[in-house]
C-alpha cells in the first residue's frame, strides 16, 4: 500500500479456524500511477499467486448491475427503488421481472424496463433458461435479488449463480421455513417476528444467511398485522443485504457468510 | 367495582376469535368490607356462574411458591435469586433442586433448601414422582421453573402441572429445537441468537411460548461466545416469564399464551 | 355492552395516580339497533355525565383526514404514501403541503393535491394562518403530520390544534434537540441513533412523546450514513404514530401520552 | 507477521479523517522464538518509530487488574462478580471499594478485599488521594470501574487516569444527564430507557461513550419499574464495556471511542 501511494480507508480481516478461510477486505484510495487498476492488478498478482489468494480488485465507483425478480407484493421493490432513486443504493437495475403485471408502473416510473413473465408449473424451466442465458449474460448482471419472488428457482439457475442470488424470507430462519411463515408464526404464538436475507442455493431456505432482524409482536397481533409489521423488517433486512453485496462486503464461508459491515 | 368500593389499578382484556377465548385481568384495590376476599368471592360467584367464567381472585400481596430445578449451569438461578433477594421477584422459593451439587452454596446463601437429586436414565421416573407427589403437594408449590434443567420431564409430570412449569430454552424457538442450540446456531450462521421461555408440555420444546428475545451476533462470534452472549438473553427472558407468572399476567390460550404485560 | 348487543373486540384501561387520569379505549362490534351510533351516543350520555367522563364514540370505518407537511426530504412522505396506497394506513390525505416543489410528482401520482408554499422567515405567520383557517377548516382535517417539515410552526397553530399535530424528530429525544441531530450524534459518538414521534406544542421538541425507536451504529459510521440509517427508523416510528392516532389509540396525559397499542 | 511465525487471529483497522487517527488492533498467535514478547517488542520498535505509531504489545493471557467502586446498589457489582467467577470476564479484582457497608459479604464471598470508605462532602479529596496514590499504584490497577458509584470523582483523579475509569450512567446519554435519570425519564414520558458506559472525564456525563443499549417501556411503567427494567440494561452495558477494555478493544479518539468489537 505504502509504496503504491494508496491510503487505506476501511479494512477488516477474519480467519475461521473451522473452515480454514482467511478473508480480508481493504477499501483504499490511490493516487498517481496507482490510479490505473490494470497496473495495480498486474503488480499485485505475483504476491497473490505466491500466497494462493482468491482475490479481486474492484473500483468502488462501479455500480453493480442488479436484476430484481418479484411477485404480487411490492413493498420490497418499492423500498429498493426508493433507495436506488435517492442514491442510497449505488446500483444499476437493468430490469424488474415479475410474474404479475402490477409493478409495471412502479418500475417504469424509475425508467427501469419491466418484464412480465407469467409463470406456471410447466414452463418454469424455460423462464429460467432465459434468466441465466439471455438476461444475465446479455445484461451483464452482477447479482439477482428475489424481492418476494415466491417462486422456487431451478437447481440449474441456483448452481449457475452461486452467492449471486439474494432472497428475502419472511421469517427468522431456520424457524418457519417454507410457505406462509406469518401464518406459522401466528399458529406458534411467537413473541417476535423476523426476516432473513440469504443466498439462494438448490436447498430451499437453507442458503447462507446474510442478515436477519426481528420486531416485537404479542398475543393480540392477528396474522394480517403480523404481515404488516413483517413488511417493515423485510424491507430493511433485504436493503441491507443488497447494500452489503453491492459494496462487496460479503465473503462466502462454506454454508455461512462473513459480512464486513 | 363501584358499589364494592374497589378502584381499578390496571386492567386489560383480549378476545381471540380463533379460539373463542375472552380473557380479562383486573388489578384492583379495595377498602372497607370488600377487603375481605372471601366476601368478594362469594358476591362475585353468581355473576361469574351466569356467564360461565373461569375465574380466580388472588391477593396481590400473596407470594407464589416457586420450585426451581437446574443442572450444572447456574446463571439463571443466580439471576433469579438476585432478583428474589432484592425484592424484585415477589415469590417464595421452597427449594432448589439440582442433579449437580455445584449450586448448593448459592442456594443456601439465600437460606433456601438445596436438594441434590442425581439423575440417571433409569431412575428418572422415581424422581419425578417425588416432584409431583412429595414436593409439589407438601410444599404447596404454585409453579416450577426449569432454570436450565437440561433433563426431560416425564409425561406424567407435564400433564400433572399444566401451565405450571416454565422452561427457558436457549434458542429463538421454533428454531434450533432440541439439544445444543448454540452449536446449531453457529453451524447455521445466524445473525441473531435468542432465548424462549415457555410452558412445558409432554411435547418437547413445543409448549406455549411466554416470552422471547434476541441479541445480535456476527460471523466472528465463536460458539463459546454465542453461549456467553446467550446467557444474557436467557436470564432476562426467564426472569420476565417468572414475573408474569407470579403476577398472574399469563392466560393459557390453547397452544399459545396471552400475556398482559 | 351486553344489553346493547355489543361485542368487545379489544379493550384497555390505564389509571395514572400522578395525574389523576383514568383512560379507557373499547373497540366493539355492534348489531341490530345498536348499530346506529347516534342512538348509542344518546343512550351512553347519561352514564358518561354521571361519572364526568371525557368521551367520544367513533366509527372504526371512518378514515381520518390527515394533512401532511414536508420539506425537501421525502422518505417519510414516500413511506406514508406507500402504506396509504396499499391500505395499511386507513386515512384520507386531503393534501400534501411543502416548501419545496420536489414532492409534487410523488403526491400527484397518488391523486393527492400538492400545494407548494415557499416559506421565508417573514411570511411564515401568513402561511400558518392559511393552515389553520383555510385548510384545516375547509378540508375538515383531523390531524396534521409533519413528515420532516423542518419549519417551526407558530405558537398560534400549535395551540389551535392540541394533540392534533404529529412531528417526527430525527433523534432519540430528549437527546439532540434542535437542528442537525445526526451531526450532533456523530460529534458525541453515540452507539445508537433514534427517532421520536411527538405531538407538537409551542415548546420546540418538548411535546408529548408518542413513539421512539433506535438502531445500532458504531465508530465507523460517518454522518451521512447515520442519516441513511436514521431514515429507516424515522419512517417506521412516524408511521406507527400516525397509525396510533388514526386508530384513536393515543390519550393525552398532561405532558405525556398513553398509547393503547 | 509472516517472517516472525505469527498467525493473525483477529484484526481490524479504522481511520478517522476528522481527527486524523488511524487505529489498528491485531490479535495474533506466535510460535518459536517470537513467543518472547520482549524480543518481538524490540524487533517491532524501529518500524513503529519510523511511522510514529503509538503502540503497545500485550499478552492476551494477562488478566488486567480492575478496581471496582460502588455505592448502595449492588446489581452491577453482582453481575460483574458473577461473570468474573465463571471466567467470562478475564480480569483480576484487587478490591471493591464502597461508601456503604452492604456489599462486604458479596465481595468477600468471591475472596475479594472489601474497603468501606465513608464519603462525606468534606473529606472526598482525601479519599481520592488514596485512590490514586495508594491503591492504584500499590495494587498496579489497570483501570477503575464505577459500578453505580454515585459520587463525583475529583478533577485530579479523572485527569490522572485518562481512559482508565469506566462509569455506567443509567440513561441513554446525552439524554437525562445528572441525577435521577429514571425520574427524569418518567417525567418526560419516553418509550425506551437506556444505559451508557463511558470513560470518566472531569466534565460530568460528557466522557467518551463506550457502549449503549435500550429497553422498551410504556406509559404504564412506573418509576420504580423503570429502575427495575433499567438494571437489566445497565448490567449488560457495563459488562460489555469492561470486557472491551479488558481485551484492549477500545481506542480513544478525541472525545469519542473506537470499539473493535
Amino acid at each position: 500500500m505504502v509504496n503504491r501511494q494508496c491510503n487505506i480507508l476501511e479494512s477488516a480481516q477474519f480467519g475461521d479456524p473451522t473452515t480454514g478461510l482467511f478473508a480480508m477486505r481493504i477499501h483504499f484510495a490511490s493516487e498517481g500511477i496507482s490510479h490505473d487498476a490494470a497496473i495495480l492488478e498486474k503488480e499485485f498478482s505475483p504476491l497473490a499467486n505466491r500466497f494462493q489468494m482468491n482475490w479481486s480488485l474492484c473500483d468502488s465507483g462501479y455500480r453493480p448491475r442488479v436484476l430484481i425478480l418479484m411477485s404480487a407484493q411490492d413493498h420490497c421493490l418499492h423500498d429498493l427503488l426508493y433507495r436506488y432513486g435517492i442514491g442510497e443504493l449505488k446500483i444499476e437495475i437493468p430490469a424488474v421481472i415479475s410474474n404479475h403485471r402490477a409493478a409495471r408502473e412502479l418500475a417504469t416510473s424509475h425508467d427501469i424496463p419491466f418484464l412480465h413473465w407469467p409463470v406456471s408449473a410447466g414452463d418454469r424451466p424455460k423462464d429460467e433458461l432465459v434468466v441465466d442465458e439471455v438476461v444475465v449474460e446479455d445484461e451483464a448482471v452482477d447479482f439477482l435479488v428475489l424481492a418476494r419472488y415466491m417462486q422456487i428457482l431451478s437447481k440449474n439457475v441456483c448452481e449457475y449463480l452461486p452467492a449471486r442470488i439474494i432472497n428475502i424470507h419472511h421469517s427468522f430462519l431456520p424457524g418457519f421455513k417454507g410457505a406462509s411463515p406469518y401464518a406459522q408464526a401466528f399458529e406458534r404464538g411467537v413473541k417476535l417476528i423476523g426476516a432473513t436475507a440469504h443466498y439462494v442455493t438448490p436447498d430451499l431456505d437453507e442458503g447462507p444467511i446474510i442478515e436477519q432482524d426481528v420486531l416485537r409482536v404479542d398475543h393480540a397481533t392477528p396474522p394480517e398485522v403480523l404481515a404488516e409489521i413483517g413488511r417493515d423488517v423485510e424491507k430493511v433486512v433485504l436493503a441491507r443485504a443488497v447494500r452489503y453485496q453491492a459494496e462487496q462486503r460479503i465473503v462466502l464461508n462454506g454454508t455461512k457468510t462473513v459480512v464486513f459491515r
